[in-house]
């Protein structure tokens, strides 16, 4: 049953192979199920496909708007003012020059999105890590940080709340007491990509009210579509305004200035896509935690964190789903301060997880023997 | 006849403001000819459109491919090698980069493309001109570059072939007299974003064998879209390595990524649009060179460049034709090195190009009087 060599489309430095490059590859000749891109499963709604597809040639055809109309747009859609918003090319774009510029050394958390961790050294910046350990369910708290702090020099903090892929999260206080206490160093990050799947609240105003603190967020996540390059930044006017200067214009493409300008006819779906996410991800957490051996973590993102048996190879695991039950999984022994013994499952609707669920106790069922050999 | 006041809408600081900003904001009633963006009117094919819609879900959905994957794509619609090719969010963002980055003074002609000449004070780099003179068709030539470089010490010349917006080009042995002899300078870029339109040969084979060259080229142009993002630059295959690690990961977006992937079954049409816009543009000179006042002036790209008659207000006509005639024609004034005398107009099929012909006569003969007056 096993996968003699694992699959060589997943040797990829950092994150995982694009969708297009797995199916072309892929032995399974069914239609994949992917537990792999952490999307929004109940938006965009078909209507605004249609609104999309209706409007196809304007779309295309035009130069997209000026940033002030776009900061606008997200304003209206979380609440924050459009001056102490910097609209990007997904929130990528802002990583980049956030850690281009970052005048010493970075410090986050792993395991965590990889380019917090993997683009510092391409611009020669050091990179220190808090480990989140599972004896902590992967938890860190704002001590942590702060000794880690005095410890490495940092000058720019990176938190991700909650964390991908842990699904741990912040609390309010934690990240209050982060903004105050570290007060002194050069810029404290705050990437609040999943946040809208979770009961948190955002720092956005916190950092509107600080002189070095920054919320970024990719709303590729929360939109439910990755491939439309769209996120923001929000900070304080002066440094929104010197964020905005250093990004491209007409760095926001047609397609994602629509979809900017059409949201709030779906807002109401919006803000529904959400609740619903949050009850399968309490379905598919409490299933996960029959598969035997499985340990399964408690998530406030989109997506549930999970701990092999003892020596049960992630990496083949996940190409026995992939090429014999069409499941796609995140197996994460490529990001920093994670091994192959740990998945990453996206939060789908119950029969998807039921599907998931039965496969993963197949599988491990039948390394089961192999490992008590 | 004249409208009172120009319309505010016009008062952007350096491009034109967005065709969705004047759609709203015009008092004409009917359908507006754009004679301002300069697309390709005979491309994208209505079938590209269709394929596009036909895959929404996915191209929206899931993210786009690494940068190899375009490279390739690019490398087979070019013909350059793929190592040699940066794929961009727009050349503009290639633009930013090569300004921010510049060691030392920046020398463009002018006027042209507004990017050029407005982004280098926002990176505290000087920028000098070589001013295009009308007595000479705005043309220039490698003679007059290096001259100016030897007076302003620039090192960076920036060269767009042909010139946008005038029109104007530079021959093969001008540019690659202008290889050889500023071989000392640290940078030599040639924007070829309207090549595809002429009938001149690239010079991306130069650039690819050169220390110190860079071709950059916006697809928006030739593709026939602005609002997908899509540009692309051309070097030797260490500073193409180089550019590459300074955009961000995913920075083209999933359209535009589907639209590269599958260029190639539309090669045909792609080749045979230049010629028609080609056919396009010497009828609509021959028809320009009727309009009694107005001198216009031979171009290369996809538009052409004329000058008003003495006194006659180019803004009024600007927006004369747009609110009475629903034409949108593209006034220079806020172009370096221009004024509102001049006007650029895109190349249209020739219906619409008789349609401007015949509005241009009319409102320039009610000028005339005011003018002898």
């Amino acid at each position: 049953m096993t996968t003699e060599k694992n699959l060589d489309i997943f040797q990829t430095r950092f994150h995982n192979p694009s969708i297009f490059a797995i199916r072309s590859r892929t032995k399974f000749q069914g239609k994949l199920t992917d537990f792999c891109v952490p999307a929004n499963s109940y938006f965009p709604p078909p209507q605004m496909l249609e609104l999309i597809s209706a409007n196809m040639g304007d779309i295309l055809k035009y130069y997209p708007d000026y940033s002030p109309v776009y900061q606008d747009c997200i304003s209206e859609l979380c609440g924050t003012p459009a001056e102490n918003i910097v609209a990007a090319n997904g929130v990528t774009e802002i990583i980049t020059i956030l850690c281009r510029e970052s005048g010493g050394p970075i410090l986050t958390s792993v395991p965590t999105f990889g380019r917090w961790t993997d683009l510092p050294p391409d611009f020669n910046i050091p990179v220190h890590f808090v480990q989140r350990e599972k004896t902590r369910d992967f938890v860190i708290n704002a001590d942590d940080v702060i000794a880690r702090v005095k410890e490495t020099g940092a000058q720019t903090v990176v938190i991700c709340n909650p964390n991908n892929p842990t699904g741990a999260w912040f609390t309010g206080e934690d990240i209050a007491k982060l903004v105050k206490e570290l007060a002194h160093i050069e810029r404290i990050i705050i990437d609040e990509s999943f946040i809208e799947f979770s009961d948190l609240t955002s720092a956005e105003a916190l950092a509107i009210g600080s002189h070095n603190t920054i919320v970024v967020k990719s709303m590729g996540k929360s939109l439910g579509w990755h491939g439309i390059r769209l996120g923001y930044a929000v900070a304080n006017t002066r440094m929104a305004a010197e964020l905005r200067a250093k990004v491209p214009y007409w760095n926001i493409n047609g397609l994602a200035g629509f979809v900017l300008k059409n949201i709030n006819k779906f807002r109401a779906q919006y803000a529904e896509s959400f609740t619903k996410v949050a009850a399968d991800r309490e379905y598919m957490y409490q299933q996960l935690q029959k598969v035997p051996g499985l340990t399964t973590y408690p998530s406030k993102g989109n997506f549930l964190f999970s701990e092999l048996p003892d020596g049960v190879p992630g990496k083949q695991v996940r190409d026995i789903l992939l090429e014999e039950y069409g499941l796609l999984i995140r197996e994460c022994s490529n990001k920093a301060g994670s091994t192959e013994q740990y998945l990453r499952s996206v939060v789908r609707v119950r029969e998807d997880a039921d599907k998931l669920v039965a496969a993963l106790s197949e599988v491990l069922a039948d390394f089961a023997p192999a490992k008590a050999a």
